[in-house]
């Protein structure tokens, strides 16, 4: 982790779960980033407490409202971001807000399909698109230098339930709509990595393993992983990524995961 | 080929290119299937022409009104083809009914995402579950034999291109959507061959090669392959399926495609 300089980061889905534990622990870095985006869809709310609380103690870390399925809160949202920027640059996009519904493959509908997919997949595709130029401006910082989290990067947080050949935990759930909406998250993360490569931006699928979150207990289940300990392997995975590791699926321990 | 007896198949798609391609075939077999069901989203329309003529000269070709993307519409259908069947069940459903549009990256939008999505992967989801119990009633007509395309199966036409380590012809067409919908079919697929293997169902996601027909050369590229020598390929292919081969992807010519 000691070599992960970042002068700047977004999380979505910040306000809770990894996308928190992630904003806690970038702030909490010997040497923090100048920026720490914390993208929320309801950043006044109940469920942002704990995100307005952090930003009281640390003026690195700015409150963004974004809904990953509104094209123009995501607008807006790069726009705010791009302005405490002042052309520097952002240098890490951290796609980690989704969502799950615990349909059997009997009962999936279009709607959940429909939902899932626009929240999983959709939003980090258009995520991509409108902080292209913060992500490229970053990667023009240092040119001509490899591929790193250092430079530039996006990275995905896909699960190992999208990994068609072996799709992690069917026994205890179907979950399709998830499954298929991550697997689709990580052909995305494949063609992110082959356009965005001419511009200087690391692209990875990243599974944060079994986590104690509302979502990783939703099933009714407790997860092995702490959010503490999700996180913190995968910052050491992110101070890892160099050229070779674009375009791959690896997990929080830095394991490559089988797609 | 000699192999595959089927009693009875519906293709989606079928006024058209592959699909149109997969019922010749079928009717022009040494021992044809006793159903052949053609479904097309304008049956009475002029691109289902063909079809009609068809029709006109088998009896035991019946076309269906059929649009993938409306719940409605496959209940329709599947209470059509029920009443044809008269309790004997559908040995093969063959979810060919596909569309590409040719966006880069840069500007793929959600409408496009969702649409492509919707037709290629929501489509075949919705029509495993509503041909469920034909494909059951069918797999019960052998109860105990191995999984093959002679007893039930569900082919669910990929694509190269929805390979996410190899996604091919990325230098000639980015199309996200479409390898995005295509990655997350070959999910539903395995899914599904988890799910439908004790009702005796077997799955495969089959690339049909680079084809001449209006999708594939809508880049402007003239494909290799003919309709023909695709269709001959899978035919063979699905008549050598086995109990071993139930979700995995497979090419025209038999070879395994990576995920
Ligand atoms: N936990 C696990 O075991 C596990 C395993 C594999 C992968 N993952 C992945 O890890 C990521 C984080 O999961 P988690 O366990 O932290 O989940 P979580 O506790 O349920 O939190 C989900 C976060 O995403 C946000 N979100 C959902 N939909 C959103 C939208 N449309 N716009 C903006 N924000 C939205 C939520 O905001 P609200 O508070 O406003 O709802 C919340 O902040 C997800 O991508 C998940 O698929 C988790
Ligand atoms: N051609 C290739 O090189 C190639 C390569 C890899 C995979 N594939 C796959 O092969 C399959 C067939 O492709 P093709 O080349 O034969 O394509 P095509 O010539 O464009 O024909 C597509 C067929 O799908 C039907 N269809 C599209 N949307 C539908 C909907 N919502 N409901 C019902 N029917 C719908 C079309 O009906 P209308 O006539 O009413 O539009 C048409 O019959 C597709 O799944 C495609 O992705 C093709």
């Amino acid at each position: 982790m000691a070599g992960l300089r970042i002068h700047s980061v977004l999380v979505t889905g910040a306000n809770r779960g990894i996308g928190l534990g992630l904003v806690q622990h970038f702030l909490g870095m010997p040497t923090p980033p100048q920026w720490v985006f914390a993208a929320c869809r309801a950043p006044t709310g109940q469920r942002a407490q704990e995100l307005q609380r952090l930003a009281s103690k640390h003026r690195n870390l700015v409150i963004i409202p974004l809904e990953v399925t509104d094209p123009a809160s995501i607008k807006a949202a790069a726009a705010q971001v791009g302005e405490h920027l002042g052309g520097s640059g952002l240098t890490l996009l951290i796609n980690n807000a989704g969502m799950v519904i615990l349909n059997a493959l009997d009962n999936e509908t279009m709607e959940d399909m429909t939902r899932v997919y626009t929240t999983n997949t959709i939003g980090p595709l258009l995520m991509g698109q409108v902080f292209l130029p913060l992500l490229k401006e970053a990667a023009q910082g240092s040119p001509g230098s490899p591929l790193s989290c250092s430079r530039a990067a996006i990275i995905n947080v896909s699960s190992h339930g999208g990994s068609i050949s072996s799709p992690a935990g069917w026994d205890l759930m179907q979950i399709v709509s998830y499954r298929c909406s991550k697997a689709a998250l990580n052909m995305l993360t494949k063609c992110q990595s082959l356009r965005y490569k001419e511009d200087g931006i690391l692209c990875v699928a990243l599974h944060p393993g079994w986590v104690q979150t509302d979502m990783g207990s939703s099933a009714g289940h407790m997860p092995p992983v702490t959010v503490d300990e999700s996180v913190q392997g995968m910052l050491k995975v992110l101070s890892s990524l160099s050229e070779k590791d674009t375009g791959t699926f690896l997990d929080w321990e830095g394991n490559g995961v089988s797609w």
